[in-house]
């Protein structure tokens, strides 16, 4: 049979990646595609740069309308990223009924809605496993290997830079500051490490995963984020002696009252599973209500892990692009007449435990005044530790486990307690999840 | 569209199971499958005997061979277990051109060459997700997710029994014997565990996840398999102080001279996320050339995560019905035209690091004869740990980790090893894999 041919758009790390393993594992690839895949265009910003890929037999070009345009082109692989671009890019490939493959979360969990309305009425695939977690199978898990479940809840780690942060914070006792300095050095993190600490990166992931769990819209903007850059290293340690970690979680909730869907720091119990995937590994913890929890783990960037997730799109497509397009698994798990708005919780009504941690002068009372707060609020206090002042302070840490709590009760409740004259500057707050 | 009609061979744990999750969530398997799945008919032992589930509106038979003739039925899921009657019922399904669903580890480890030759001729679909690992969609994974992987090896703990029966040694400092007898009151363990705690189960299991990860034929004929009688609490202990754990793990392994195809008792890291699995749960990791090591982790058995996978299959089923059977995804991940029959390793040429125990007595010149014997072999210790002889004892445990070496060399210094006058009885041998 003919080979597949595919055009890949963007020579960066991630298409120099797949360029690299399309042509390292071309055979076994074929032995199980049952076609030879072959990029045979690719278009880059600059024609004659250093590149991690072999270009050879390939045909280059600056414009990559030439190859979405192209009518030899039977696959657009999209790997330039950012959102107007590549949306243009990738309707276009549509629109000349190319199949295409992406890496691109942001695209996806803003224009994912439109994209895919698109290929449905051309017939073609849009495939994106590269767009969460790397090279993790966690969108074909999740569309097609938990398929018989209806999916109660799902946490990730899914940000690799934030989780080596803190990772290296719990370690090394390092500050925030100090290793997402590192970080920047080492290439982990962007000089704009904004996308990554606030949750940003994670937002999109997370928009993406609640979609294809829930059978809902994309909506990105419903997406509570918080950054990890209010977190110190007396926070870390503090969560270690109660027996958590913090890691910064994406957490999608099906509720009867609507979904939740957030980013933020969580504690979770150290013996979890998922409290010990450190450094810039990924994980995403799946709770069916047939299978249970399910844990998927592995690394979330870099150029081969997203390659591996490219390519097996391309197989998955090379497997079906003679199939009935009705009959195709549909691009957010369910069919696309079968997706349900679900309201999207504000954050006001989520409802989780947290982790307070309040700076109060060192006399009697204190302790009463904020319990009594918390109570008028109906929150209840789970665990409590309060430090000895340090040498020559009058000032002690306390440190609160709370049980699940609204948050609008818990904002009202914190804002109390920062009006007391004992206690000095701000409580800082942290969800906690126990993801049993 | 028509629903699709299933018929379950089996109500038992995991037909019912089946049953009771395609009602409940049948309006949101619909959703993700676009078509009703309806389970009109059902085969089982008794007609009258009190069930998990709900039979109303299928015609129930004593008859399994019924099912597999009735032209109304477009997929058959065989739910009976074992080998002659089940193959029987698959192969009368598929000459009736019916699709398969099966759980049945052995029936595919032992004769899904047969079965698969027949479906392919017949054009049908036979899936076999819930016959490994039970809810983990590691199938999919390995076929599907990392098809751009040369796959180098994987490492499960594939049997939930004799993992809770390792944990709970470790645990509780229990003996084999005793959290046996408690597994089998509990009903994790059958009345007779061979399957079990031999590896037999895992070996089924091995080679279904060997082939579809190496393009290779199933040959369970070729598996090694040790079980975790012999473990002892010391060993479990000693394992620990020099931060292993032990687990019960299916290895294959991908190597130039073969492949290694092997269950045994198995030292890891305590570090590594795999060795953290514990009681009845599984995981398996799984390491591509492109993406590096991943993991899946779940539960392995019961009633409703093995029906989550039965009905993953129906769906995928169910989308793939349509479509042309030449270009769907292949029985064994390959093409049926793509596999090759590499050699598999026999035991003694799987090359491994080894934990030592032996008794010896306590006088000068012992460890010198056991360094001498090792050295002769080249085998290189890389930790040892000599205790004190206990009160009233002339001999001491000695505890050795050695360096990676074949098997056939490790078994000729042992067998010398077991000769010197200053050894008691046997040495005890455990392999040890980093997975990393």
């Amino acid at each position: 049979m003919k080979p597949v041919k595919v055009g890949v758009l963007g020579l960066g790390t991630v298409g120099g990646g797949t360029v690299n393993v399309l042509k390292r594992n071309a055979e076994e690839i074929a032995r199980r595609a049952g076609r030879e895949i072959l990029v045979s265009r690719a278009s880059a910003r600059h024609l004659t740069q250093q590149r991690i890929c072999d270009t050879q037999g390939m045909s280059l070009t600056v414009d990559p309308f030439e190859i979405v345009n192209d009518p030899d082109i039977d696959v657009v692989v999209e790997l330039i990223g950012g959102y107007d671009l590549a949306k243009q890019l990738v309707l276009t490939a549509i629109a000349n009924g190319k199949h295409v493959v992406t890496a691109n979360k942001a695209l996806i969990a803003l224009h994912g809605n439109e994209i895919f309305a698109a290929a449905s009425k051309k017939g073609v695939m849009v495939m994106f496993e590269a767009a969460v977690a790397g090279g993790i199978p966690i969108i074909k898990a999740i569309r097609e290997g938990l398929s018989g479940n209806r999916i109660k809840w799902l946490a990730g780690i899914i940000n690799g830079t934030g989780n080596f942060i803190l990772t290296e914070m719990r370690d090394k006792g390092r500050d925030f500051a100090d290793v997402l300095a590192e970080a920047q050095a080492l290439g982990y993190a962007e000089a704009d490490p904004t996308f990554d600490v606030e949750g940003i990166d994670a937002g999109h992931k997370l928009t993406i995963l609640a979609s294809i769990a829930f059978g809902i819209p994309l909506r990105f903007d419903k997406v509570f984020t918080e950054g990890i850059t209010q977190i110190t290293r007396a926070d870390v340690e503090y969560a270690e002696e109660l027996g958590y970690r913090i890691k910064h979680l994406g957490v999608a909730r099906n509720t009867e009252q609507g979904v939740e869907l957030r980013v933020h720091p969580t504690l979770i119990p150290k013996r979890r599973l998922i409290a010990n995937v450190d450094g810039v590994m990924n994980a995403v913890l799946v709770c069916g209500d047939a299978v249970g929890p399910t844990l998927y783990y592995g690394a979330g960037a870099g150029a081969e892990p997203t390659a591996s997730a490219v390519v097996a799109d391309l197989v998955d497509v090379v497997r079906a692009m003679t199939s009935d397009p009705e009959n195709r698994v549909p691009h957010l798990a369910f069919q696309a007449n079968a997706i349900v708005d679900t309201p999207v919780l504000s954050a006001d009504d989520i409802k989780t435990a947290y982790y307070l941690r309040l700076t109060a002068e060192d006399k009697p009372g204190v302790l009463a005044d904020v319990s009594r707060i918390l109570a008028a609020h109906q929150i209840s206090i789970e665990a409590l530790i309060q430090k000895e002042p340090l040498a020559g302070e009058s000032s002690v840490p306390i440190i609160m486990l709370t049980q699940q709590t609204l948050e609008k009760e818990m904002n009202a409740a914190i804002a109390e307690i920062e009006t007391l004259a004992t206690v000095t500057g701000k409580v800082a707050r942290i969800r906690l999840e126990t993801l049993g």
